[in-house]
């Protein structure tokens, strides 16, 4: 009976000394090379401290080029810093912004602009997908741009509401969203958001600083009281702490045989624990591997 | 900038006093009537009390049937009161068991048989799916039977590992579970799992209970410490609860035209706040409705 707890999901080793035929997800990424990592640049992370902890965002410019220079323009202002996360919504989302936010009362933009335009898709032709063999609920492809999830119709592209993707919060219109309030998906994706409201990135360490925040017993998940509020602490580009400070991060390249191999070895899991090879994958169940080793 | 937090993702009213052409999701629900919910058997559901909460579980014999039978043994005999939460693994899933579980020293079985042969799929023939219109990247059909997700490949059908879905924890051997250790889907949907492991039901209520606890800093998702354990204070079967004191639950029909304009309303969602239409939806992205009242 102790196996039963410890090794559910636990892989085995191959007792077959033999090599087998398909390597698993963890024999693919021993076997990566530096090469197969890339640096992620620091003008592209930021570091949120919350609830006395760290969660490292990944940003995507070239996917929302303006959200993601306004919410730049907000963290330069430290807009964030002292804010706090108000909303966990079970399956869904967990989201942050001024608690004071109203007509009357709340913190200044600055040199933020107050509405940004909708950031929802951009031309297909303008990024390099690595496709997925796969198929998908929402959309007829899709497929991986620098690490990030993407689907397609052929002629546009866009980020898509994967666990763990940042978003812009917006109110009905399609510019009113500035990123002074962004959330994270922490459930199943709700992928019917895609093309509704403008991705900016990706959580890629911390994230479970977020998803396990107890859920807001508000409508819509909303925290109903301010003691329920996590402080944020800070909101920094990593690109301006001190050398020393500053974190790496690496990110496996989504256009190589080894990620590839990697996406292969989820869709026909050579682990001894499956019986049944699904022999298929979804979008949101690729893998997309960060470290702060090149190398993995 | 108050719309900007408030409205996320919260529809409006159509200011248009003629009614939609379509319904929202609030509608279909708010005009579905008594005889589109039907109650769920006492013999069906489990109240689980775990830190100092409930979680309520919903079985489904008819897709598990000597799983539900072994589990229900155990919890007869209270073979869980005083266990343990013992994993908390982030966008994956939540298991509890016998922290003491080992050759020497976990609780005993007593009545219950330590291995149950895997119900990971059934005859298709001997369930009236009702099939849901949507591609799925794991299964060639997808749909709904009496409330629970599956899929099927024409010949087989399968309970899905959306989220809050409730399995048996096994080890290599396809009979190695036995309901003493379950674990519940706290993430994106594992569908890779389908067809490798015994679902038993689902947790239709306090699912948040579950969902929220700090992930585990272990190999998988395993708490390292036993303070870090939360406490399953009891699970009983609803139907031995004295009377006064039994919650009755009903679930949405999902064999019914209600049911149908619920999907058709998350397929193309008709709230303001939307402005791209997806015509598409997932299966794990279908409300399956569970209330303490007919009605919902």
């Amino acid at each position: 009976m102790f196996l039963q707890l410890s090794m559910f999901l636990a892989p085995h080793a191959q007792a077959d000394p033999a090599p087998p035929a398909k390597p698993t997800s963890a024999e693919v990424l021993a076997q990566a090379t530096e090469a197969d990592w890339e640096q992620i640049p620091a003008e592209d992370l930021l570091v949120m401290r919350v609830a006395d902890r760290e969660v490292v965002m990944e940003l995507s410019p070239a996917f929302a080029p303006k959200n993601v220079q306004n919410l730049l323009t907000l963290v330069d202002q430290r807009y964030f810093d002292g804010l706090a996360v108000v909303r966990s919504h079970d399956n869904y989302v967990v989201q942050w912004a001024d608690p004071a936010e109203a007509p009357q009362g709340s913190r200044s933009l600055g040199a933020a602009k107050e509405t940004v335009k909708g950031e929802f898709d951009r031309p297909a032709r303008k990024h390099a997908m690595t496709p997925l063999a796969a198929t998908d609920a929402y959309a007829d492809q899709v497929g991986v741009v620098d690490g990030m999830p993407v689907a397609s119709d052929g002629r546009r592209i866009w980020l898509t509401h994967c666990y763990g993707m940042v978003g812009v919060a917006r109110g009905n219109e399609p510019d009113s969203g500035n990123g002074s309030s962004l959330y994270v998906v922490t459930g199943h994706a709700p992928r019917h958001l895609d093309r509704n409201i403008t991705l900016v990135g990706r959580v890629i360490d911390g994230i479970e600083v977020l998803s396990a925040m107890p859920r807001g017993t508000g409508p819509l998940g909303f925290y109903e009281s301010p003691d329920q509020y996590h402080l944020i602490e800070s909101v920094r580009r990593v690109s301006e702490l001190p050398q020393a400070d500053r974190p790496r991060w690496y990110r496996l390249r989504t256009d190589t045989p080894t990620f590839h191999a990697l996406v292969e070895s989820k869709r026909s899991r050579q682990e001894d624990w499956f019986l049944h090879d699904a022999g298929r994958i979804g979008l949101c169940n690729v893998p997309l591997p960060r470290s702060e080793t090149p190398g993995g």
